[in-house]
């Protein structure tokens, strides 16, 4: 059986669905305010939207589960989170844009203290600075040499963090962190999980023992743990699925990356929120998805500030009149997850979202769009992953099932 | 992949979640009266709650699916009732507080009536009195025998029904009713249905025929219909699913079993309900999820008792003050299934939750918590096993899904 059932029914036309993603939108009233910052923030754009609009409540995963970015954006990119994991390793490399290949194995990996019985002092390395990574990265890069059928390469994330990529043919992806998770003990070995992996543990343990060379003379940053260790998962093209052309317009590069790793065409990154609304409005016609990502939202909720995050939907709304030039025939605004300024973080709050399509919308009344206008809108609460097809259906892109 | 991916990122911390559930809360309006008895009760204490819930219907099986106690309650406690059945013959031993063992094989029974061939003439035996029921079931301790690798094990239920134990290593827990839900013809011979159940149903029909060699000389209890023979399913605990050190305040023996089934711990049975909620808000600190279980409301419905569902609803809510002193972090009230007055039975309407959690909820704007009240709450509707893991989240108990 299909994933989902709109995959047997996908069909090509004319008509353009947007996605419009304000990362982390759902969130819950905070302090003594009694609303939501998407209820309290002034939208007259998106107003104007509701008499043919129809809204939900939708649940990235299950409810009750909180997601992280990758799990989010599966979901609304139509796919069962549950079924497609990304490791740590290659939401990393999406994270800096590196292009990661199908073949390709990665890991995160810390820059860490050894004494001089390789016990870790410190799994972080006392927080080394980025510009000092960088030199640390460059020397690896240069300096490293394992004899094998792979090459290394080391990228630097930000502090501590870094990247490293396994390039080479037949290497299983399935090894197990080699972070112990605590100090005072060696780094463990590479251990490959399954037989296809042999290899790829063996390069890494002397990439390790390559490191802890080239790393000697540091003060802090003489060792490197590795987590995360995986490859790209064979994650089905959305083209493929749901027969759309789909491209990305996102400035972040993690959100860039899963876009790509679901197949879509990734355009330049734009600046702003007002770019970004602008470079969605004019997207070349050959696209009939278009997937609008804007992380100020998710930020602001991070950083607890409600006030923030209130003005940064008010920012989105006031371009909106700019993305709407490319007439999409169906527009959703949604969120991949809630991020409650009052809580700081992501959670399991289901995802207020909008389904805007003129031509065949059964509207459903709502006089505003938030998260308790939502809870009694006309998609009900549904799993994200049936957001995609509703979206499809209202593009008149699926086909009728049976006779 | 796990029944709920919950399982996947339950942690431990110190917060509490308790479940009040109101057996067969949920119900109809009733004649002429426009109310359902939540609707109508006068509730003070429990409308404090809702600026700070969020509500729901729920349904314990599937849509338009009537649950008995077992899978009404399984759904409460987070398991998918369609994969895990409860026998009869085990519901039977925990319904009198049996400590039914792993390998044991547990089957109710009901005295028949057998004419001179050996004919069923009654097969409730004219529902003989349970002081009868008793001095039999003590003969049929002390008389039988049976030359076996197991014990038997008999007990009185009630009137004409009683319930068989055999107790040993190996037997095998499938086998048929020997009960042809007919009269005029003989019990059927215990079937097997898999090769490890052939010796069970050898030692069964051993049982049954020397049953009726000591109750010969009975007028009417002369033989034994049995059903339900099963042994206890393999249910994995609570606490492995859900991280959840949970224990169980319920006065009913079968609700105490249920709970025990799952791996709770069963404190003394309280007395009633005032009794039960003072019990439940002085539970130890060492449980972090307290299954708080109140019957009459369900026995209120099944006698077609609108105004004592009433009543017993609002002394429920007159005690709710003692049970928050435990002062829970989360409390859900709800009820395992709806036992509408009108229709004198359980029933598939699904059934009202509320989820108070100050620190963590999304507020749904909630006048009232009522059944039509709930059908535009922010829980919208779902099945029932998903509101334990969103009680474990809004205790801050789930983990991240994914990066």
């Amino acid at each position: 059986m299909a994933e989902h059932t709109a995959e047997l029914l996908a069909t090509k036309n004319d008509k353009r669905i947007v996605f419009l993603v304000m990362d982390g939108l759902g969130d819950l009233p905070f302090g003594r305010r009694k609303r939501t910052p998407l209820e309290a923030a002034k939208t007259p754009n998106i107003d104007t939207l509701l008499p043919h609009s129809t809204t939900g409540l939708f649940d990235p995963v299950e409810p009750g589960i909180t997601p992280g970015a990758g799990p989010g954006h599966l979901g609304l990119f139509g796919y069962d989170p549950r079924h497609h994991i990304i490791g740590r390793g290659v939401l990393e490399a999406l994270g800096i844009d590196f292009p990661l290949e199908d073949t390709d194995v990665a890991a995160r990996f810390n820059f860490c203290t050894l004494d001089k019985d390789r016990k870790i002092t410190d799994r972080r390395a006392g927080r080394i600075k980025d510009d000092v990574n960088r030199r640390l990265v460059d020397m690896l890069n240069d300096k490293v040499k394992i004899n094998g059928p792979a090459e290394v390469i080391v990228r630097s994330v930000s502090e501590h963090r870094g990247m490293v990529v396994l390039r080479g043919e037949n290497l299983g992806g399935s090894v197990a962190d080699t972070d112990p998770q605590t100090v005072g003990v060696e780094p463990l070995h590479a251990k490959a999980r399954d037989d296809q992996s042999q290899l790829t543990a063996k390069m890494l343990d002397k990439f390790v023992s390559e490191a802890e060379r080239i790393l000697k003379d540091e003060d802090k940053a003489n060792g490197l743990l590795l987590r995360g260790i995986d490859k790209k998962p064979p994650i089905p093209r959305i083209n493929d699925r749901f027969a759309l052309n789909a491209c990305a317009v996102a400035t972040y590069p993690m959100y860039r990356g899963i876009a790509r790793l679901v197949g879509m065409t990734v355009l330049d990154p734009p600046k702003d929120v007002k770019d970004t609304m602008t470079v969605a409005g004019q997207v070349s016609s050959e696209y009939d998805y278009i997937f609008v990502h804007i992380k100020y939202t998710d930020k602001a909720g991070e950083d607890g500030d409600y006030d923030r995050k209130v003005s940064v939907i008010q920012d989105v709304d006031k371009h909106l009149p700019a993305l709407l030039k490319g007439k999409p025939d169906v527009l959703v605004i949604t969120g991949d997850h809630s991020t409650p300024a009052a809580l700081k973080s992501h959670s399991w709050h289901p995802v207020p979202a909008l389904l805007y399509a003129p031509e065949t919308v059964r509207p459903d009344g709502s006089k505003s769009f938030g998260e308790r206008a939502c809870q009694v809108g006309g998609m009900g609460r549904l799993p994200m992953r049936h957001l995609l097809p509703i979206a499809c259906a209202h593009a008149l892109k699926l086909a009728k099932f049976g006779a």
